[in-house]
C-alpha cells in the first residue's frame, strides 16, 4: 500500500482487489461484516457498541474499472437475477481492530483470508497487501539471518551468490549426491539446494544426504577454504522437521530448506523458533494460490507473511523463466522482498528456473540490485566446459551487467561467458 | 477416481484437469517431467535406467473437450506464438513412485500440488483426486474420533447432531459468553462452536473463554445430564496448539476446533498426535484454492488430506448458503466425506451457512445421510420463540425429511417448525 499506516498501531490494513455484480462501497461492507462483527441476520447482542469496538471498517475504496462477464462462477447479482449485465472491480482497503485477533498469523489468516474468497457477492477477491501493526514484529522476530547473515556464513560480498540445484531432482543415492556435491564444491559455487521434490525419501533419507554432502563439503573446504552453503530440503511434519534441523546442524550444514505452503507459515514460524540456521523458502503451491488475478492472494501480501514467519530466502521466480509468471511480476516480488518491512526483516529474493550467465543482464537492469541468489540448473551443470565454468560464467555475467557493459562485449575476454552464450543464448 | 488403484500399493495416483494449448498427450508428459525426473535441458546422471524408476508415469488421458481462450494468464503456446486459436482440456491420471517421496503430507503436495500451477504449457490445472497406497495409511491414522465418536461424546444417534456458531462472531467477552452457552445449552443443542474468526483474541483470551463455556456447560449437564460438545477454535501457532488443546482438556472441553488452512495439514497432523478430543475441521481460505474452476484443487482430493492429518468433522457449507458455491458442490462435499476412506477414516460433513429448520430437506433427500452436523446461525439464534424452539425447529426438519413429509405437512403439528417456516421459509 501507498499509505504509510504504521501511525495506527491498533488496526491491521488489507488491500483487496475485487469484482462484484454490486456497487463497490455495498461490496465492501459486506467484505468487512463478513471478517468481523456481521451474519446474515441480526442476533441478539449485536450492539451498536460492540460493533463500533470490533467491526472492520471500510478504508478507502478506489473504482478500477467495469467488466461484462464474472471472473469466478457463483457470484450472485442483485434482485435475484441470474447474470449481471456488469461487474464493477475496485481496490478496497478495509482495516481490521488488532484486538478481535492479537498478533497471531495463523488467526489473522481467518480474517483477512479466510471466508471472504467464497462470497457470492464477489466474482473476484484477492488480498494485494497487509499492513501489520508492530505487536506483530514483538511476536515474530521475523528472518535471524536475511541478507547479511547469510552473505557472513556463504562468505559472499558484492555479487550475488551463485547457486544450483542438485539434479536429477529424483533418484540420487547418497553416493551418488556424494559426487554431484563433491564436483560443485570443487567447481567454486556458493550455494546447491535440494529439489522440492527431494526431502527425506526412503530410497536416500534425509541423514544420509546430509552425512554424504557435508562431508564432501567439509573436506572441500578444508582444501579451497570456501564452505559451500547447502540448503537441505527439511520438509517434514512438525516433529520431524525439527529432527531433521539437527540432524543438518549437527553434521555442520549452515541452511534448511522448507515448503513454505506444505509446512503452512505456522510450520514455518514453527522452526524460525530454534533453526540455528538460515531458512530457505521454496513456494511450490504457490501458483495454485496466485494465478488467477481475480483470485487468492498477491506475493506482496504473501512474503509479508513469509518474512514474518521467519524465512531467510525466498523464491520468487526469475527472468523468462519456464513459469508462466511475466517478467514484470517477478521483478516486483523481487522489489517486495527487497523493501524494508518493520525497518528490517530483510529476506534474499530467489531467482531460479531457466536461469544462465545471460539473464543477469536483465535481473540487474530491471531489479537494481546484487543482493540475490542467483540459481541455475541446467545454466551451470550443462555449461560445455563443466561445472567451473558454469559457475564463473555467471558470476562473469553479473560483472557485465554491473559495470553495465554488454554481456557479448564482456565475453570477447571472458571465455566461460562466451561458452555459455554460445550454449545457453537464444 | 472410478479405477480401484488400492491394488498397486507402491504409487500414488492423482487425478487432474488441464487446460492446455499443447496436444494433452504432450501436456501430460510435461507434467509427469516437472514432478519427477525432468529439467530443461538433459543434465549428467539422468540415465534411462534412473527414469524407469523414478519417472511419474501417464496412467491415462481422456478429453474433455476444447475451449477458444486461456482461463488462466501466461500460457504460452507452442511455436513461441502469444496466442493459441484453441485450449484442449483433459482429465489425466498421473502415477508417482511412493519412494519419491515417502508417506509425508507435507512432500506428498510438493510432488502432486507443487510448480504444477506455474507451468506455462497450461492454461489450467486443477487436483481432482488422489489415490494413496497404504504407508499413508500406516503414517498418518486418520480420525481419532470420526462419525461414531463423536456421536458417543455427543450421545446424539439416529438424527445429524444439532448446532450453532456463538454469535456475534467477535466482541463478546467471557462473561456475555457464558450467557450465551448457559443459554444454548439450557435450550437442548447438541453442539456448539467458536467462529473461525475468533480464537485467541487479547479481549476474552481462550483460556478465559473455555473456563466460561465449560462452567455453564457441566452447570447444565448436571441439570440436565445432557452434556453440549463445544468446539473450541483453538487455532495458534504450533507451540501454543498444545497449551490451547491442554487448556480445553483440562476444563472438560470436548471438541476442539482448528482453521486447517491456517494451521497447515501438517499442523493438524501434528495436533492429531496428541489431542483427546475430536478435531473439527473449518476450512476458510478453502475459496482460494478452489473457486477458480480451472485451478487448484477439488474438495474430492482436499477432504481425503484433511481426513488423513486427522480431522473429525469437516466444514462443507451447505444447501442454499451465502456463498457462491452450487448446490450439487456442496452434494459431492458431503458424499465424498462419507465415502470410506482405507475402509474407515470417517468424517463428520459440517453443514454451515444460511442454515434453519426447512434447509434439513434438501440436505437429506440429496445425501441421502444423517452422519453430519448441521449448523445454524440465525436460524436458532432468531427463532421468534427463542433458542430451545430453535434446536427443536432444526429438530424437526430432519424428522420431517427422514420420515418424508413434507416440512409444511410436519409443521401442522409442529409448532416450532411452523414459526421457523413463517420467519425464515421463502
Amino acid at each position: 500500500m501507498e499509505e504509510c499506516y504504521y501511525m495506527n498501531q491498533q488496526r491491521v490494513f488489507a488491500m483487496y482487489h475485487i469484482e462484484t455484480p454490486y456497487d463497490l462501497e455495498y461490496a465492501a461492507k459486506v467484505m468487512a461484516g463478513e471478517q468481523s462483527t456481521g451474519t446474515f441476520i441480526a442476533v441478539p447482542g449485536e450492539t451498536e457498541e460492540l460493533k463500533d469496538q470490533f467491526a472492520a471498517k471500510v478504508v478507502s475504496i478506489e473504482k478500477l474499472g467495469e467488466v461484462p462477464s464474472p471472473t469466478l462462477p457463483g457470484s450472485k447479482p442483485p434482485g435475484g437475477s441470474n447474470k449481471s449485465t456488469s461487474y464493477n472491480r475496485g481496490k478496497v482497503v478495509l482495516s481490521f481492530p488488532l484486538h478481535n485477533f492479537g498478533p497471531s498469523i495463523p488467526n489473522l489468516l481467518a480474517t483477512v483470508a479466510g471466508n471472504l474468497y467464497e462470497l457470492r457477492e464477489f466474482s473476484g477477491l484477492r488480498l494485494m497487501d497487509l499492513e501489520l501493526p508492530n505487536a506483530f514484529m514483538e511476536k515474530y522476530p521475523g528472518p535471524k539471518f536475511g541478507i547479511e547473515g547469510t552473505r557472513k556464513l556463504a562468505n559472499v560480498y558484492n555479487r550475488p551468490l551463485i547457486g544450483t540445484i542438485v539434479k536429477p531432482s529424483i533418484g540420487l543415492t547418497p553416493d551418488d549426491l556424494r559426487i554431484v556435491v563433491r564436483d560443485l564444491a570443487m567447481a567454486g559455487i556458493d550455494f546447491i539446494k535440494d529439489d522440492e521434490l527431494n526431502a527425506n525419501p526412503p530410497y536416500a533419507p534425509l541423514k544420509d544426504r546430509v552425512k554424504a554432502a557435508m562431508e564432501e563439503i567439509e573436506r572441500v573446504a578444508d582444501k579451497t577454504g570456501k564452505k559451500v552453503m547447502y540448503a537441505f530440503n527439511i520438509t517434514d511434519d512438525i516433529d520431524q522437521l525439527e529432527r531433521n534441523h539437527e540432524t543438518v546442524v549437527k553434521a555442520g550444514g549452515n541452511c534448511v530448506m522448507v515448503s513454505i505452503n506444505s509446512i503452512g507459515l505456522t510450520g514455518v514460524a514453527h522452526l524460525r523458533k530454534f533453526s540455528e540456521v538460515p531458512i530457505h523458502g521454496h513456494r511450490n503451491q504457490w501458483g495454485a494460490m496466485t494465478r488467477c488475478p481475480q483470485l487468492g492472494m498477491e506475493f506482496t501480501a504473501y512474503q509479508k507473511l513469509c518474512r514474518l514467519a521467519g524465512v531467510d530466502h525466498l523464491h520468487c521466480n526469475a527472468i523468462d523463466s519456464k513459469f508462466y509468471e511475466s517478467n514484470e511480476s517477478v521483478i516486483q516480488s523481487a522489489k517486495d522482498c527487497l523493501t524494508p518491512m518493520f525497518g528490517g526483516y530483510t529476506v534474499m529474493p530467489v531467482l531460479s528456473s531457466g536461469q544462465w550467465a545471460g539473464t543477469a543482464q536483465d535481473s540487474y537492469a530491471s531489479m537494481e540490485t546484487i543482493d540475490v541468489m542467483h540459481l541455475a540448473g541446467g545454466g551451470i551443470l550443462g555449461h560445455p566446459s563443466g561445472l567451473e565454468a558454469g559457475v564463473k560464467s555467471m558470476i562473469q555475467g553479473w560483472e557485465a551487467a554491473v559495470s553495465g557493459v554488454s554481456i557479448n562485449e564482456y565475453a570477447k575476454t571472458h571465455t566461460e561467458l562466451k561458452q555459455a552464450i554460445e550454449k545457453f543464448g537464444k
